[in-house]
């Protein structure tokens, strides 16, 4: 998978974060070992679909990153991940992905996205089923870390 | 969303388990509910992306369930939900998605798979992000639980 295509994606959550969430990441080192899984405690997940490719996203964050980050959006800092919280990284991983899927287009590489999937349980693992390259990108401030999973088939 | 659309899915789940690993699932009432959420230790969850429709599916077992069609897969019992549990519960995915896909596509509804991703962890808990409606369907043997979950923007 090229830089080309990742990029896109890594833009879309560091420019999510700071408008909506007024929250600096920074990343560090990419795994792309198939082995390697992404932990954490509430996850968003996207199919896309296209004629030349297909894949899935998945943007993982700690609990109390997740909380910080409702608390910056709407200034309330929720107890634990509730569903308004699930709907939040719902909307977080459609823009990151909407947000590629224009920057991606416009390079000529077209897909459709699905609509978003939130998963939440403590300290779940992520598990991307595709035959081709798989990248996963750690991110982190001082409110905890998030990680960010490209995939595609080819 | 019509029966015409959901029953496809189910005949999927239920030819799936029964020839893959004699295992015959019961049908339970299907919740509708938008604070329903199917709860499991590890789910199966793929995105559908087509000119008509845009939606996702999941499938969600308990660990014994899961460990229980692995059994019966390749002859041997896991201990625990390990990454060839996850590959087996990804493979299921697609095959009741892509079932799915070709009864659908004969009716004149045509849409593209995305790549499946599994996640696990105890008692985790999915909620598809979908404006339209969404079905859980709950399925049940001696072994254990499985929840179906179908889901479409319109």
């Amino acid at each position: 998978m090229k830089a080309d295509f990742v990029n896109p994606f890594i833009s879309g959550l560091l420019n999510v974060m700071s408008t909506m969430a007024q929250t600096t990441l920074t990343p560090g080192k990419p795994q792309r070992k198939q082995s390697d899984v992404a932990k954490g405690d509430v996850s968003g997940l996207i199919g896309m679909v296209g004629p030349e490719v297909k894949g899935s996203m998945s943007i993982t964050f700690d609990e109390q990153l997740a909380l910080t980050i409702m608390e910056r959006m709407v200034g309330e800092r929720p107890g634990k991940i509730d569903a308004e919280v699930g709907d939040m990284v719902g909307e977080i991983t459609n823009m990151i992905c909407g947000s590629a899927k224009r920057e991606l287009g416009e390079k000529g590489y077209e897909f459709g996205m699905a609509t978003p999937i939130v998963v939440s349980g403590k300290s779940h693992s992520i598990s991307h089923q595709v035959d081709g390259p798989k990248i996963i990108l750690p991110f982190m401030c001082d409110e905890g870390h998030a990680h960010l999973e490209i995939c595609f088939d080819k």
